[in-house]
C-alpha cells in the first residue's frame, strides 16, 4: 500500500510504513514538547524510540508523561493538563490508542483555555488548545481524526465533541506489537464506529462508501495472519470508520458498552462492544436497511434476516477467537438496573441517533444474550 | 439520500438537495460579493437567483461579472481579477461549473496577490487569496473540492495547483438542467478523474477507495433517466472523483485532451476525454492493475485484456448516446504533429505521473483511433 497524506477535518494525517518521518517536518518551531503515553504499548512499538530521536534531532526538550490508563478518567486529564502547564510546553505528542489520544485532546484544551475536564464534558467551550500531535498505536480508536474524546467521571463514561489533533500518523509498524485480544478488540471497535455511523439517523452517502470499505476490509484482513500488509488494511480500515464516526456518531453498542465499562473499567472498550455486539445488532439490522448492506460486506455474504445477522455475526467472532461474555468480567443479572439508568439517564442522547425508540426491554435482552 | 457537510483539504463542502441553504450563514460579515458565471447556466439552474435572494436578505450588495466562457484564458482571469479589484469586493461566488470556479481561483488569487494569470500558471506562488464560495452547477469538474485550476494561454491549457475553494455547494437540483450532452461529457469528465487518479504512480488506497465508488455510481447513473436522485448520486460521484484527483493528479487522458481543447477551444473537455478515452484506456491498461478494478465498477463486467478494456468502454459510451470523434471537431492527421508538439513539451509533467514510458507512437495510436 502507498502512503499518503489526507487532510480531513481539522487534521493533516500522514498514513502508511514509515509515516513517522513525517513528524520530523511538522514539529518544526517547537521548543519543548511533552509525550503523553501509557506504560507499554509506545515502549513496545519501537514509537516512543523513533519519537525520541526525532525530537533530539531537531533539539526539541522534551518529557514524558506515562501514567495513562485505558479508560481514562476526568482527574487524569487535569492531572495530565497541570502537568503541561507547569512544564509550559509547547505542544503534546500523544502516542497511544483511544484512551490517550482522547485525554490528550481533553488536556490540550484545558492547558490553555483553563478549568477543569467535567466543565468540559458538561459542554463548556473551548477558548484555544494546544498544538497536539497524535501518533497512533492500534487499527481501532479512530481518535486520531475524528473530534471525539471519551472520559470516566466516577462511573459515567461520557462522550464529547472535542477537537481534531492538528497533526495524525497512522504507522501499520507500530500495530504489530499490539497483542493478540487488543488485535480483536481494536478491529472490533472500528468496526462498530462503521456499523453504528452508517446505521445512524445522520449516515450520508459518504458515511455509506466509508464504513463498507472499511467493513470488507475488517472481514477480509482480522481473520488472517497479522503480517505489515493486513496491519496496514486494518489501520485504514480503522481511520475510514473514524471519518464516518466523525460525520454520524456511534449510538446503542458504544453507549451500553459505555455504560458497562464505566462501571467496570477493566473491561476493554472493543471487548465490551463484542460482547453486547451481536444482540445489538439483532434490535438494529430491524430498523435498518444500511445494517444488511455492511454486514455483508463484513461477512461476504447475504444477510437475510436480524436472526441470521445476529448468527453470522456471532459466528464471525468466533471464527476470530472471540468468545468472552459479561459474566468473563464479573456482570451478573443484578448490574443490569445499573446499566439501563446510566443508559437511560446519563447516556440517552446516544440513544437519539437512531430512528426507533430503544427501549429498557431491548436493552435487559442484550444484557441478558450477552450474559455467557 | 441526506444532506451532509464534509471538510476536506482547504474546503468546507456541503452536500445535497437544498445545500444552498448553508450559503446563507457562511456569508455572515461580508458587505460586497462578486458573482462569477457564465451567460447561461447559473440563470437556467435557478442557483443564480438563490444566490441573489440569499444576497439580499443579508443586506450584501454584490455585482455579477458574467463573462467566462469554456476553457477559459489567462486574459479572462485578468480580467476578472481587476474587476474585482476595482470593486473592493470582499468575496467571490462562483457559479459554474470547471471553467468558472477555476478562473474564480486564479482571480482570488491575483486579486489579493498581484501580478497576473501567467505568472501563476509559470510557479508564483500565492500569498493570499480573497475568499471564494463555489456553487457547482455540474457533475463533472471535481473543482469545487480540489485546488486545482487550468487555464488556457495561447494554445497551451496549463494546469496548476491553485487553492481550495473555503465553502462549496453542491445542490444537485442546479444539475437537473444540464443540457444531455453536457450531461455525458460532465460525467466522463468526472470518470476520468477517478480512472487518471487510480492508475496514476501517486494513487493510494483512499483513492482506490472513491475512485472505484466514483465509477461504479457513474455506471449505474449515467444511462437512467436524468432524475434528481440520479443526478445527485452522479453529483456524489463526482465530489468523490474530485477529492481522488486532488490526492492523485490526472495524466494521460487528461493531457492529451488539453492539447487538443487548446488547438480547438469548441470542443469541450469532457467530450474531448470521451473520444480520446477509449484507445487512451487501451495504453494505461497495459500498465496498470487498478485500470481493470475500475472498469468492472464502471462497467459490472471483468475486462480480461487492454483489447476489452478499449472495447468495453466504447460500447458504454455508445450505450449512453456518445459518438463523437475528433473528425467532427475539424481534426485531421495534419493537426497529430502538433498535438505531439504541445503534450511532449509544454504538458509533459502530466506524463511523469504513470509508471511507463507514454511515447509519441502510442499518442499517435490514440489520435488515429480517435479520428472518426
Amino acid at each position: 500500500m502507498e502512503t499518503f497524506y489526507l487532510k480531513y477535518g481539522g487534521t493533516k494525517l500522514y498514513f502508511g510504513v514509515n509515516a513517522i518521518k513525517n513528524l520530523e517536518r511538522e514539529v518544526s518551531g517547537i521548543e519543548h514538547a511533552t509525550i503523553v503515553t501509557g506504560k507499554q504499548s509506545a515502549r513496545r512499538s519501537g514509537a516512543l524510540d523513533d519519537i525520541k530521536n526525532i525530537l533530539k534531532e531537531k533539539n526539541i526538550e522534551y518529557d514524558i508523561f506515562d501514567r495513562i490508563k485505558p479508560n481514562p478518567t476526568v482527574e487524569m486529564a487535569d492531572e495530565l493538563a497541570e502537568y503541561i502547564w507547569k512544564k509550559s510546553s509547547d505542544c503534546m505528542v500523544a502516542v497511544g490508542g483511544g484512551s490517550i489520544i482522547d485525554t490528550a485532546k481533553v488536556s490540550s484544551v484545558i492547558a490553555l483555555s483553563g478549568g477543569c475536564a467535567r466543565d468540559y464534558l458538561k459542554g463548556k467551550t473551548a477558548k484555544r488548545s494546544l498544538p497536539l500531535y497524535a501518533v497512533n498505536l492500534t487499527h481501532g480508536t479512530g481518535s486520531e481524526i475524528d473530534r471525539f474524546a471519551v472520559l470516566t467521571d466516577g462511573i459515567h463514561k461520557i462522550g464529547i465533541s472535542s477537537r481534531y489533533p492538528d497533526v495524525s500518523i497512522d504507522d501499520p509498524r507500530y500495530t504489530l506489537t499490539l497483542p493478540e485480544n487488543q488485535t480483536i478488540f481494536t478491529s472490533i471497535d472500528a468496526f462498530f464506529h462503521a456499523y453504528e455511523a452508517v446505521t445512524a439517523t445522520t449516515s450520508n452517502k459518504f458515511v455509506e462508501t466509508l464504513s463498507i470499505e472499511s467493513a470488507k476490509l475488517i472481514g477480509e484482513s482480522l481473520p488472517r495472519e497479522q503480517t505489515t500488509d493486513e496491519k496496514e488494511k486494518l489501520l485504514y480500515a480503522s481511520m475510514i470508520a473514524g471519518i464516518s464516526l466523525d460525520m454520524s456518531p456511534a449510538h446503542i453498542v458504544h453507549a451500553i458498552e459505555h455504560a458497562l465499562s464505566g462501571l467496570n473499567p477493566e473491561l476493554p472498550h472493543g471487548c465490551g462492544l463484542a460482547i453486547v455486539g451481536a444482540r445489538s445488532i439483532y434490535w438494529i439490522h430491524r430498523h435498518s436497511e444500511n445494517s444488511g448492506k455492511i454486514l455483508q460486506a463484513l461477512l461476504s455474504k447475504k444477510i437475510d434476516s436480524p436472526e441470521d445477522a445476529e448468527k453470522s455475526f456471532r459466528e464471525f467472532l468466533r471464527s476470530v477467537g472471540f468468545e468472552e461474555t459479561l459474566d468473563d468480567y464479573g456482570f451478573s443479572r443484578d448490574d443490569f438496573r445499573d446499566v439501563e439508568k446510566i443508559l437511560f439517564e446519563d447516556l440517552k442522547y446516544f440513544l437519539k441517533r437512531v430512528d426507533f425508540r430503544f427501549t429498557p426491554e431491548m436493552l435487559h435482552d442484550v444484557l441478558e444474550k450477552s450474559l455467557y
